[in-house]
């Protein structure tokens, strides 16, 4: 629930269920995709639309054809036209603790950015994130809040391109960690430090501290890091 | 020269237009693009081929078609299926100083990652990238090595992620900050001092002491920012 409503455009449903056999593994790096009749009866979709889908893949740079034999998925993505950094992600075998290992990195510097850059009407969002985190019981809606309250940092930090690349992370966490809060949750205790390093990290950027901000982050992140790396092994 | 040999394919060129057209300011956020007929008749080429660009754009998510009205350039990517980050970046009129800071956060923490990381064959090649440095005299095969200098440290760092989004960066230093390298050149003192903090950063790598390399690549991105930023405000 929550989800952005997506375009339900047919191209797009094929392009999903391709990536989708990415993610899991059926397709990989210089894999043959099916033919284009496979394709359409399988997903019974016509296949101008497979055929488009196809023509997508290949633009974005994620396929190749090759003349008489089909289409390929590209063994190396060195000069894709875009950057489809998710689905290169998920064909180089990226490991989970890679995406959490570079948002540490990257929020870690973005929130002390923030405590240096913020607006008052955005600390004063912040504050109401917080509030609602503390009030909503709702396990969904505070997944969203919880993603928002971090959104709201990364805006803060002013830089662009940094709220863009925590976007496309938080997405693969969202592909590649499911339910990571709701891991997190699992032991009761973490609740409340979780709401505990919220505030902390809240109070660091209005006391417009970067330090303590870089600190707080640390902290939170680190909890996150040992939860959901722990349980992945169990 | 030395760059990477794209496909030539009809299409390919015209969103390449078409992305130039966003990136020099002609294309902004909500602009509807010229007619299939208009830019099949001003790019020379056929409208199918305009036909079929125009769709691998609203596939990826960067313009969207009004019945009847025609191509507009979004003005939300927040449902896009890819992450075309340097086109949106330019329609969300990006700052180079953005693109520098992004690099830094990254770099300085890679840098460490590739300390505690790297292998004996990695080492070994990162040396002989800095010996072909120091003994080119040819500025363009300079400006290459030193890319595969910091590409080589990402690699190193096992993150393919962030290998991938510094790739990202790299591709965005060359949009947006031209001739980088040939800026900080023309200072002459500039050519000693880049090819010491190179040095540093690779000694400090080969003691594997990832406090001092990140110590180094954060004076050496010091020196690139500072007269980048200088020159861009002349």
């Amino acid at each position: 629930m929550f989800k952005p409503i997506k375009n339900t455009k047919v191209y797009e449903h094929i392009i999903e269920q391709i990536q989708n056999m990415i993610v899991d593994g059926t397709l990989k790096q210089g894999d043959k995709l099916p033919s284009e009749r496979d394709l359409a009866e399988s997903l019974k979709v016509s296949r101008a639309s497979v055929r488009e889908a196809l023509r997508a893949l290949e633009i974005i740079g994620i396929t190749e054809v090759r003349q008489g034999e089909g289409n390929f998925i590209k063994t190396s993505f060195d000069n894709c036209l875009f950057e489809p950094l998710s689905v290169v992600f998920m064909l180089n075998k990226g490991k989970p603790e890679d995406i959490l290992e570079l948002r540490s990195i990257l929020e870690i510097e973005t929130v002390a950015l923030a405590a240096a850059r913020i607006t008052e009407e955005e600390l004063k969002e912040l504050e109401e994130l917080l509030v609602q985190l503390q009030d909503t019981e709702n396990e969904e809606i505070n997944v969203l809040l919880d993603k928002k309250f971090h959104y709201k940092i990364a805006q803060a930090s002013k830089n662009f391109l940094i709220v863009n690349v925590l976007n496309v992370i938080s997405s693969l966490m969202d592909t590649f960690i499911k339910e990571a809060r709701g891991k997190i949750l699992n032991n009761k205790d973490n609740a409340d430090i979780l709401m505990q390093q919220h505030e902390e990290i809240y109070l660091s950027i209005k006391h417009r501290n970067p330090k303590a901000a870089s600190l707080a982050m640390s902290k939170h992140l680190q909890l996150i890091y040992d939860t959901l790396m722990k349980k992945e092994h169990l």
